[in-house]
Parts: C-alpha cells; sequence; structure tokens
C-alpha cells in the first residue's frame, strides 16, 4: 500500500497543569502522580476539539484545502451530527466529504490504515486526518488512577499518493482486539445502555475509568506478540526499526517496549509533558519527532498503541 | 476498487410499534404520521444494538469468522470502548480487528467504500460491515416529527475479495459534507459540549431532533447533484441504473428519486414497515432487495443516502 504522510500539525492548550495543581483533587501526592503515570504536566482545554482539531490542522494543511476530512477522535462534541462536521466547520470549509473512525485510543492509526487504501485506490489526493481530544472533560477525580493520566491535546496529518520514484509505503499492518478486555477501560455512559436520562444513570457513569494494573497485564503480553508479528511481516528485526512513535499511554507502558527488543533510544516520548492525550497521542508524538528532525524519508517507523477493547495495533511505514 | 458483497444478513426485532400505537404519545393523529413520514409501522428493540448487530451477522457469516469487523451505526452502547467490541463479544469471537466507523445515516457506505479499499489493497479478505441501531431510545415524544421517523433494526454484509473472472467492483463513489447544514440533524448531548453531569444539560440535550423541512429542501439540491456526479463518473445514465438502494430517511424522501432520473420501480423501499433505521437503514434495504431475488451479479446497483452534516453519498457497484 503505496501512500505518503505529506505534513503534519499539533495543537497544545496554553494552560498547563502539574502534578502538583492535581494533586489536591484527586487526593493523592505529586510524587504518587509522578510515579504512577510518568506524567509531571498535561494540558487543559477549555474549547471544544473542533478549534483544536482545526489549529492542528491548518499547521498541516497550510493554504490548499483537503478532498477528504477524517476525525480520528474518541471524545465527540455532541453525539449527532459527528465530530468531523464541526472540524470541517471550524476549519471554514464547506462541502469536503467528512466522517469519523472510531477505535478510543487507536483511532488515529486505524484511519491511517484506512486512508493509506483509499488513498492508494486513488480514491482521494489530499486526506487530513486529525484527532483531537478534550478528555479532561471525563476525567474522575474520586478514580486518581485514571484521572491523573489524561490530558488535552490535538494533532494531524495530510496523507497523499507517494510520487512516483519514491519509496513511502506501508510496509507492515496488524491489529487484533480483545473484547475479554471490554471491562479493563470504560466510560459506560452517553449511549443506549445507560443513557443520560435514564433515572438509573449515575454520574460517575459518565466519566473514564480504568483498571491500569489490568490493562498493563493483558496489555504488554498483547503488545509483544504483536510488536514480534508486524516485524515478521514487514521482514524486519525490532532492533533494525529507525523510530518507533507509540501511542503515549503513560510512563510505565512506554518503559516496557525496550523488552520487546525495540532499542529505547529511538521510542518518541511526550508523555511527561502531555498526559495520555487519547487517540491524539500518536500523532502529536508523530509530528514531535518530524519536528525535532528524528524521521527522514526512507527510514523504517513503527506506529504502534493499545487502546480500550482491548485492542492493539502496529503499522510499519518506509517514511 | 474490486470487491464483493458475499453475503447479507439482517434482523428486525420483535416488538412492532403501529403509527396508531404511537399517536397518543406524540399527540398527532396516525393519519398525520402515515402522511408526514410514510412510515406504517417499525420495530422498537428491548437489547441493545450488540445483540441486534450479532443476528444480523451471524445470517451473513455463518459459520466462518471474519477477519475485520466494522461497526457501521450510529447509536452507541457507551462511549468507551467503541460498540465494535460488543458486537465481537455477542458473536463470541476474540482478538478479532475491531473498530467504529460514523457518519451518522452513512455509516454503511462510507464504511463499505473503506472495506472496499482496505480488501482491494488485499490488507483483509473477510470483512464484517455491520449496523444495528436503537434509536428508538433517543426518541423525543415533545418533538413529533423526529420521534415518529425512527425505527430499530440491524444488517450486516461480508465484503470478500472479487473472485477472479467475475465482475464485481465500485464503478463510482461520491460524498459530499455541508457543515452548514449542522443545525438540522442534532443530538446535541453525550459528548464535552452539553456533558451528561453539566448542571446546565437538560434532558432534551440527549434526544434527537431534526429540521424536516430544512434537511428536505437541502437534501433535495444536494442529492440532486450528487446523482449527476455519480452516474457521470461511471458513464451511465440514471434510467439505466438497474437498481436503487437508497436509505430509508423517510417516504417523501424516497418519493424524490423519480425526479433525479432514476426510476421509481427500481428504488427499493421498506421505510413503510421499519421506519428510519438511521445508519442500519441501508444495508436493510440491501438485504431485502437481495432476499427478493431483486439484485443479480452482473447488476449495476447504486446505493446513496443523506446523513446529519449534513452530508450525502453514493455508490455504484457493479453487484
Amino acid at each position: 500500500m503505496r501512500f505518503r504522510v505529506t505534513r503534519t500539525g499539533m495543537h497544545l492548550p496554553d494552560e498547563i497543569e502539574t502534578a502538583d495543581d492535581l494533586a489536591s483533587r484527586v487526593g493523592r501526592s505529586a510524587k504518587w502522580i509522578a510515579t504512577r503515570t510518568g506524567v509531571a504536566e498535561r494540558r487543559v482545554s477549555r474549547v471544544g476539539m473542533d478549534v483544536m482539531a482545526a489549529e492542528a490542522a491548518r499547521t498541516a494543511l497550510g493554504d490548499e484545502p483537503p478532498d477528504l476530512i477524517v476525525n480520528a477522535s474518541l471524545t465527540p462534541i455532541q453525539l449527532i451530527p459527528d465530530s468531523s462536521i464541526f472540524v470541517q466547520r471550524a476549519l471554514g470549509y464547506e462541502g469536503i466529504p467528512s466522517f469519523s473512525v472510531h477505535a478510543t485510543c487507536l483511532s488515529f492509526l486505524v484511519a491511517l490504515h484506512q486512508v493509506g487504501a483509499l488513498v492508494s485506490a486513488g480514491a482521494y489526493r489530499r486526506v487530513l486526518i486529525v484527532s483531537a481530544e478534550q478528555g479532561s472533560v471525563c476525567r474522575d477525580p474520586s478514580h486518581p488512577e485514571s484521572a491523573v493520566l489524561i490530558g488535552d491535546g490535538a494533532a494531524a496529518v495530510v496523507v497523499e499518493p507517494c510520487p512516483s520514484g519514491a519509496t513511502s509505503e506501508l510496509l507492515a499492518w496488524d491489529m487484533k482486539t480483545f473484547p475479554s478486555g471490554a471491562h479493563l477501560a470504560e466510560l459506560r455512559g452517553c449511549g443506549t445502555s445507560r443513557h443520560p436520562n435514564d433515572p438509573t444513570t449515575v454520574p460517575a457513569d459518565n466519566l473514564f475509568r480504568m483498571n491500569g494494573p489490568g490493562i498493563y497485564k493483558k496489555a504488554v503480553l498483547a503488545v509483544g506478540r504483536m510488536v514480534r508479528r508486524v516485524c515478521d511481516k514487514a521482514g524486519i528485526e525490532p532492533g533494525d526499526i529507525d523510530l518507533v512513535v507509540p501511542h503515549q499511554a503513560s510512563g510505565p507502558a512506554l518503559a516496557t517496549l525496550p523488552r520487546f527488543g525495540l532499542p529505547e533510544d529511538r521510542v518518541v516520548r511526550i508523555v511527561h509533558q502531555t498526559g495520555n492525550c487519547i487517540a491524539a497521542s500518536l500523532p502529536m508524538a508523530l509530528h514531535t519527532a518530524v519536528e525535532e528532525g528524528r524521521l527522514e524519508r526512507g527510514m523504517t517507523v513503527l506506529l504502534m498503541g493499545t487502546g480500550a477493547g482491548l485492542s492493539v495495533g502496529a503499522a510499519i511505514l518506509r517514511w
């Protein structure tokens, strides 16, 4: 599958919230927060994901509009219409096909695979994928373990056909979803099951909760196997990957990657300054790597992550 | 883009709700309901979309599991994880990659285009797309115009590579999204903007409302232009399309199709017995056409519809 990520963009809200700021609100020490999550600070947005998405998208797009807008974010503005419409509106466009892809923290990666297939087939020629999350709205201070992980932010990429003579392509793809882990990370409300108007729905149903140790245990196993599979498919050893751009799940989660043969110094890490920005984390890390000059054309880059479900996904690209 | 819809399935809940049943609850006569919407009866589900989805999927899949599950539905069970996980769980599978596509009523059509590209690229070989809606939960009886349209139901298809020597393919695709129509069909809650725990959120925010005449006016224009564009791309006249499978938006919406040159007797119509089942309407109509023997290999079929946004989309397939 031949396509190229031609441009990237990122937006971070101005407001910084440190572990100290959070400590009293969640009843834990700043040290506890830093140790458990590896997150020293995160941004908190007072505006919706559409505004953040548009900021990131404008950097990625420049002046030239896309021919498709794919919103790859978890936190919606409202249930109907879907968030891609509000992103297009915030960008000031009209008439551009738009829809959303939802795979929680893996939304960006899943969208990239789909968009790669569409571009590769000639269906679109300039696609905006944007992930923007205002997950701070859904933090539950009475559940510190989950609440202290989340941050707000946005990132965007433009996907175009690979120019003739260039080598950009998808070398391998792997994804698995294990519903046996469905209960490990949940926001039980905002749907038909615990509808907001149902008198039995309680406020905690509308906030995010995860079982950190449960996810960690299940994810480490699944991620290890996935790294092996996706590298086998690409015919490459983990140690030969030039750059690893993981979902920024948590500091401890990122610390496990070297045990799968991925060189620690090639893992892009922003979680200490951004928190877990759900689907936006991965493209934010990607943009950061591009900006820092860590990613050059021709390099092999492994994009990978985990998502509620429990899902694991990975793509190896020749950049 | 070469792929084939190999199997279809459908599920209708047992409970039938007639225009008479609804009349007193919404303060309108049964005749008013029938005239305004063309809906004589619809089904109402007491179980979640996952159970409905699994019923439809089992018919489509038979005993052979898919290698990808795409949920293409609007109404979620809960915000996290996404509904595809619950569909996989209801089917009794584990480890199959799963995610959701959200384009309100166009979700199935958008998913089919993406899955077609993925299958065409060799990324997957047996994909389940399922649309299942329990929209009845979000009906607002104080807003009869919207409430009397909605019905519950589910449908599924299996997408596979086109066998060598066979002619199944996508002949043309067209989609446009107009954020200027974002306010015409809304469910303002269940997201970050009017979060259920926000004290200013009111129960009506969590229910569906549409401006029927506003949508009708905007959609008729956009649909007419789209039919022209997609037929031009396929090099076919509207009158030469063998079968038209539209989203079942409403009786009056379906009645406009002949004015775009689409022969009335080739338009599949189930809305009078099912109501508008959101994203499930289109694949339910497709399954019905297959079951009734109206769709044979080699025929050109136009799948088309409108969605909140406002979006319009269409695909012409050689079946």
